[in-house]
């Protein structure tokens, strides 16, 4: 089921160079939205951040469509591109009949190349007479923001007000460069969430930090943080429920399911990181605060000895301590224990006597779940990561030719 | 030419299962010595390291001997770790006569294990028995300490105060767990430096710390810093100068060949890096401050993006530009000229039309130097990193089976 009230569609437009890639995705909704967006912290900002960052300021966050592309980033393309990624918002809006501000903006792929503007607007042409609200149009504009990418990364949830039912759809894209602070992602992290629940754009904006700040934010598959990390969630009230306006009942029912749904997302992200053979989820307990409990995780989630170790089946705990000792904030090691797939391997700092070749058998799951207590305080933090693999170097070391 | 009343030995203990690889090393000066010493500001500190800065403490900075293992790192071993590695000290005070405070050692290899401290006393025994003055021994010495190191790291420098000549010599270690901060290095990284030079501890201090700060420090591998980082200078009087007692000239000529020393072989370990097939320099210029400076250039240093590429041998400068951008320091994109090799890549952050194929050339080289000019201010700094290659994956994946 998806949310009513909105369109998608995805198509070739020409940006890469493989015939029948789908690279062009656009999404409108029927009626006038509630919009909030999350764009990537890093200084160096792709043109469509800095547009869609301006049409949220100019339209007080009221978009009405979105659209992206893959295969271009558009980044450092100065002047020409703030053109381009405006001209795409225009060719969107002129052809659905919106005010070009109401579209927002989004690229993935190559920094540094101009993108190739004429086939794009062509492309946004076809595309916007082919926009439908059946599974296949939504299917097809997920596929069509993929780069390095192995699976289409959707996922949905439903919230029931009363009779009315609201539906939240939401579609991801990551693998490389991911490690999103989207003012606060990290990679080319570009996720686009539409429902139809009624509720105010301020209210949005508040579930949608907190729906981020526990999913996207705790995903990393390299700690490069991208130029166009974009998380922009659409909301436009035809599920008629009572409007969501304060962070009531509601809310918080709202908010839990488009959090559930970011989550699902982030994993994927991180399962389908480059060259990644499983998911690895570092959950860090009992820190002495939660900004600690984050450090911890996030340092061993992106030490590349952890996880090289990790593709290698290798139970090498030490590494996972040592990158502990470096994340910059206070623990002790003498109390720390650590457990892989639930087999202890650490106790308080020290070696456990364990069976290797079940250690092997429980790395070599597709999921993978390191528990790290420093035993300190109260407060806990889970980051998502992969490991790193053979095919992650030969992904990077070609990826721009 | 090494510096007087100092012998050096290396041998096989049997830490290392394979036959006649070094394994232990022993340095010690015929005279009292000014000792300084850095050490990892891992919080997760090795026992070698615990038990290192005790004796410092105890003699106020005057060792007299070193010694050292690979193989294991003596880390994350608890109290048996404390007594082993007081154990060694123990032994080879014993065989040579000293109080056992007056030995430092060091550890490096595997995390988590115990030492074989029987077979490491019958070494310590034979090394002692052995020790020389001689180019052999101290090769020998160098090597005794090596892990995945593929090449002896020493490197020597001569002063000349009137007509005396002071000697330095010094050895290190790297490859894997590069990132020193010795309190400041990040790898297991050793070094031990070797000094006839008359010189008081308090000085010998100041001048280590600013050699290791521009050379060590400035090293990365792969950005995880080890439990087990150390860096000793023993300085022993032999050379007769007149003893340096302040910041005068003698004391800057020192510190100048100390500096230069620690960064051939600070150089010597980003090239060695794991699976390195090339050494990189990471030259950023003209920033705001001397830290946003270093923060710009380590941030690119251990961009596994940045990294992948140049083993990739492509010019993808929006990698290097996306790195900056997510240091953490002010950057102003639009500034930012970027040169690969000597060859410009990207101007006032756009892109700048290039020849790949001399790119490909210039990336191919053993040596490549990429400069960051930020245009903000007057300050620089200079980080050393190698690329990311399959080997790097392979040595750390397999590295503790």
């Amino acid at each position: 089921m998806f949310p009513k009230g909105f369109k998608a569609g995805g198509i070739h437009s020409g940006i890469k160079k493989k015939n029948n890639v789908k690279d062009l995705a656009i999404f409108i909704s029927e009626f006038p939205t509630s919009a909030a967006a999350m764009f990537t912290e890093n200084l160096v900002k792709a043109a469509p951040v800095l547009v869609s960052q301006s049409h949220m300021k100019k339209t007080v966050n009221r978009a009405r469509a979105i659209v992206a592309n893959s295969g271009n980033a558009n980044a450092c393309t100065g002047f020409r591109g703030t053109k381009d990624a405006e001209g795409m918002c225009s060719a969107v809006a002129a052809k659905l009949g919106l005010p070009a501000n109401e579209v927002l903006v989004a690229s993935t792929g190559v920094i540094g190349q101009y993108l190739p503007i004429d086939k794009i607007k062509k492309g946004i042409s076809s595309a916007a007479s082919a926009l439908g609200s059946d599974a296949q149009s939504f299917q097809a504009a997920a596929q069509a923001i993929m780069t390095t990418d192995t699976f289409v990364k959707t996922a949905q949830r439903t919230v029931s007000f009363g009779k009315k039912t609201v539906t939240i759809w939401g579609c991801a894209k990551g693998s490389g460069m991911i490690h999103p602070v989207l003012a606060v992602p990290h990679a080319t992290m570009l996720s686009f969430i539409l429902t139809d629940a009624a509720i105010s754009p301020e209210i949005l904006e508040r579930a949608l930090h907190h729906a981020v700040e526990y999913s996207f934010n705790c995903v990393t598959v390299d700690g490069d943080t991208s130029t166009n990390d974009t998380v922009i969630a659409l909301a436009n009230g035809a599920a008629e429920n009572p409007k969501i306006l304060n962070q009531d009942r509601q809310y918080h029912l709202f908010t839990e399911a488009l959090s559930e749904l970011c989550l699902e997302l982030a994993k994927m992200v991180a399962k389908d990181g480059e060259g990644a053979t499983c998911l690895v989820e570092i959950d860090v307990r009992n820190a002495s605060d939660e900004h600690a409990a984050r450090k911890v995780a996030s340092t061993i989630a992106t030490s590349p000895l952890v996880k090289t170790a990790i593709f290698g089946r290798d139970a090498n705990w030490g590494r996972i301590i040592g990158a502990a000792g470096r994340a910059g904030v206070p623990i002790r090691p003498e109390l720390v224990d650590i457990t892989i797939g639930g087999m202890p391997v650490c106790r308080k700092g020290l070696a456990v006597n364990f069976n290797e070749s079940r250690a092997k058998k429980l790395l070599s799951q597709k999921e993978v779940k390191i528990v790290v207590d420093l035993h300190l305080g109260r407060s806990s933090a889970s980051y998502y990561t992969c490991d790193f693999s053979f095919d992650y170097i030969k992904i990077n070391a070609s990826y721009r030719s």
